[in-house]
């Protein structure tokens, strides 16, 4: 599929920092299925203004913010396939199907293992996995790796918001 | 103390894009001790282009980073109470004791939950707790809310790099 998924997100999902692609100031992280099509893929190259405190490395909210932002997209695509919702024959943004559009995953919990500092100006490879789906809620395995070595890996358990949109009062959850 | 945390950090460990006195392009988070002594804090409030997939509310890169960002300061707070320096009595940058700006605390693994969407534009309280300290391990509990109303909660391991200096390969960490 050459569409990403967060291009999939209906309009008044897209205006995420990390990901949106309604966010002119944001990373616009571009989520897609590996060529394995059972796992998901991102990359990302973060620039120097991105440091850790040492220079030349990234800092830890923005590796949390591109693990979250694939995790919630990897989270919508595994619903989407359990739904039999069909996204790979969407190659432009008229063709987005309602139930695709309206299909959303927000984050209930994160845990980051920061493994090795992470290198600034280097892509940065995020890969999801599915490890587990029950009903609406979808259990990913998450990890950040840079030049083949592993940085980070994280385990996210997100929710869907099929149907429902964004009522920004629903279930211990944030917002998309 | 009217310093904050980060401002005691040495000058090489200053550039992170969420707390980095040194970065003129991030958050520059503040982390204190608490009115009470034990506990720490920092404030913020996020602007509109920080927004999470619903505008209106902040994107989860940006909690993510703000709970990191104050565990690290709150966990070489409690390091350097833990080691007996005194940064009590520092309230200019030129009085830093070369023991404290020695010491900093980097992130093994941080769980996150998000339990309700955190607003844009609303001052947001984030508070640390120590929950234990084991030599250069040390544990601590997370809050972020607004308004009174918790929307997330963090759970940190952090390990104190005192004397070492960030090497950029050490045990299985980020960088600072």
């Amino acid at each position: 599929m050459s569409v990403a998924f967060q291009d999939l997100y209906a309009e008044e999902f897209s205006h995420c920092y990390g990901c949106g692609r309604n966010n002119p100031h944001g990373h616009q992280l571009k989520s897609y299925w590996h060529a394995d099509a059972e796992r998901t893929v991102a990359h990302f190259t973060a620039d120097a203004r991105y440091s850790g405190g040492v220079p030349g490395h990234v800092y830890g909210g923005l590796i949390a913010s591109l693990l979250d932002c694939h995790g919630t997209a990897s989270a919508t695509a595994f619903s989407w396939r359990a739904q039999g919702l069909n996204t790979d024959a969407i190659d432009a943004m008229d063709a987005i199907d309602e139930g695709v559009a309206a299909l959303r995953c927000v984050t209930a919990t994160l845990k980051i293992e920061y493994l090795r500092p992470t290198p600034i100006g280097i892509e940065l490879t995020i890969e999801g996995a599915l490890r587990a789906i029950d009903g609406r809620k979808v259990w990913v395995d998450l990890t950040l790796s840079a030049g083949g070595q592993l940085c980070a890996r994280g385990e996210m358990l997100a929710v869907a918001l099929s149907g429902e949109r964004a009522s920004g009062d629903g279930p211990a959850l944030k917002a998309p």
